[in-house]
């Protein structure tokens, strides 16, 4: 059998640490170059399969690959572009195949959540179907963590360390200000879902920080939430408020949504802290402040987790160790081995399992008034935001990589998406 | 003549590194036994002084006090509190004054931007007039950068480094998402009337970002700016904007206020970056995210520039050398040697020439276009983020320093604010 190439490819929101899981893959298929010949990426993820628009890692430098261990965001591109049904639309997945044969590529390594790992599933079943077999290996990567099976998703570590450290930071600012000026501080984070960012924002506990959280999972009662967040501040002089962007009513209206109109009569401008802060102001008279964290939150590789980090390349690394034992439609995952000393090791899970499933923080990580962490959480939580990996820094700031991203000749006809 | 007691106190919007000058006035206080008595800290400030709420720092160990050096936020707590002029509370000043006399306290040393300088002025003047001299010090802090004399303030150059930073890293992961998804990122920063926050935002045009930037000294120019980001857009892919809540139309109105309005008809929930946000969505259709920095910005220690960190000490150090040597009515400076290699020292400016005295960004530290920075500017700002000077941290968190704040006993009788 002639050596096939290999196909990676970053699928989704970006995340601080999915290009260390793209350094673990092309590293390890380097080493291995008797029996994986060249790996070629996605322009822009699994665009850049269907338009053919392929990138030649083999040209840029073994340093070059090694600074992806410590660069945010994707290197190649990623995009939202999720493939339809196989019935819905056969032909895309019959170009994957098609773009995968005329370059030779064996193995399909996708980077990617919950969708880029039904994608993945497919595309496995399907090669086969058409006589052209691809091993078919995903990659987890979601800041949200809600994966199934494995212990923790890759992504996910370094935002949580982000949103802890922010809060701590901020609400000591508070605690400083709070005398005089502004005492309810409110931080709005990702997870539109899942609540497992926002309670990172729940581990300033343990350094004393009065904090309420407000989780996806939790109908948001604001007569309860005024309430707890009153009693704080008459507790502490201060209080953070970290509120979910998932964040909703009963009835499954976003706090978000408030119906707020600019001054042309347009639909709200968007962010639950607001509506959170100016709550706390109407019905409390509390001075506040507060912030959005958005893409800083995903992006910020200068103060990632060094358990992420490792973690995001063991798990590239182990993708490709498993495409060489001849494993398909499978995901490396991360199995916790125990809790403290943190110990973990690499597994494996099947695709069938992964596609489609969502997990949600379970109700006794939660408090039972809904506003906090449990310590069933905080000793899930700690050791995925433990060590840090600081990025090199010149002249001020980090030095993340930009690669050449030297295209692949076509060799097809053009195909329109 | 006997020896006499330090005062200390921290004014206004507190920063990633006032915390370092305190660090700097206490740790120099102490090699000085044989001349200085106790410090004693402002229980939130000004107001501490007002009510006879000290602390004695004198309780607080070594290492704790060692520890405030890479601890955000105001030790002591800070306070927005301006007193008034002495014609209009004169019984504030002189209530000052009887309590440094009750507690023997013949150095006043404050920590804030201008509105302290002012006052700090006036009780150098009012203390001689009343018969008890206090030699009166002004140490330099504000993220705003807006103190006159100096080169630089302590506080700006971390708020600097974190804004670079961000910005780096979001605009890594907008470029990655362009192509299906998010094309236009906006970043609020602080800065109501000087834009020197913004301004730092530009420095990642050196790493081949293209980014617009919105001056509170620029009068914002609806057309000309979508035409900007159009034109970045269909030149780059994408484009990242940093805009300061400071930014407003010809007629003085800020971007912010937009007259938003909420379900109950409330005024806007604030927020320029939202604003810009939306008008680029509405002019040009192009798919967006935003962040609001807020406190996170002049929290962030786990980012301080080592350059700011340094200056921050060593100006609380030098006011304590300039008491010593009998200076009253003066503040201690950053004077720029050079810019490259950056080199500093420590000068001295009387407080008659800081007071009330604003300084904004010069026109020529701002592109002729209006939404960018000079390389004149940009040869200021480098050195100031320049170095990295990490907290320690413990299980993912930083180890930021709580004092235990013990109370100086009153001697007094009360006084109400």
């Amino acid at each position: 059998m002639a050596k096939k190439n290999a196909f990676y490819a970053q699928s989704g929101g970006v995340t601080a640490v999915i290009n260390a899981s793209a350094c673990g893959v092309i590293e390890t298929a380097r080493k291995h170059k008797d029996k994986i010949g060249k790996v070629y990426a996605g322009r822009n993820g699994i665009i850049g399969a269907l338009t053919e628009e392929l990138i030649d890692t083999t040209r840029e430098s073994a340093k070059a690959i090694s600074s992806l261990r410590h660069t945010p965001s994707g290197a190649f591109g990623s995009c939202r572009y999720k493939l339809k049904s196989l019935e819905a639309n056969k032909r895309e997945y019959e170009r994957l195949i098609e773009v995968f044969k005329a370059h030779n590529i064996g193995y399909f390594f996708y980077n990617g959540g919950g969708d880029s790992a039904d994608t993945c599933y497919k595309i496995s079943q399907l090669s086969e179907k058409l006589g052209y077999p691809v091993q078919a290996i995903h990659v987890p990567k979601t800041v949200d963590n809600d994966l199934p099976i494995t212990d923790c998703c890759p992504g996910f570590g370094s935002v949580a360390k982000y949103i802890a450290v922010s809060t701590l930071e901020a609400s000591f600012d508070v605690a400083s200000m709070s005398k005089t000026s502004t005492k309810v501080f409110v931080l709005e984070v990702m997870g539109r879902h899942a609540g497992w960012i926002a309670a990172a924002g729940g581990l300033v506990e343990d350094h004393g920080i009065p904090v309420v959280i407000l989780f996806p999972e939790i109908e948001f009662d604001q007569k309860k939430f005024l309430a707890r967040v009153d009693a704080m501040v008459k507790k502490h002089g201060y209080c953070s408020v970290v509120v979910s962007e998932g964040c909703h009513y009963p009835d499954g209206k976003f706090l978000a949504e408030q119906g707020t109109r600019d001054a042309f009569g347009h639909a709200q401008l968007g962010g639950a802290a607001p509506v959170v802060a100016n709550m706390v102001k109407d019905a409390l008279g509390y001075k506040f402040h507060w912030a959005v964290a958005d893409y800083l939150q995903r992006a910020a590789r200068h103060i990632a987790s060094k358990t992420d980090v490792d973690q995001a390349y063991a798990l590239g690394k182990a993708a490709v160790e498993l495409a060489l034992k001849g494993q398909n439609a499978v995901m490396p995952t991360v199995e916790r081995v125990s809790d403290n000393p943190y110990k973990w090791k690499v597994g494996v899970a099947p695709l069938s399992k992964v596609a489609n499933v969502e997990k949600f923080m379970p109700r006794d990580f939660i408090t039972a008034d809904g506003f906090g962490i449990t310590a069933k959480c905080r000793t899930y939580l700690l050791p995925l935001i433990k060590g840090e990996d600081y990025p090199p820094f010149k002249d001020g700031l980090p030095q993340y990589v930009r690669l050449k991203n030297v295209a692949v000749p076509k060799k097809l006809a053009g195909f329109t998406i």
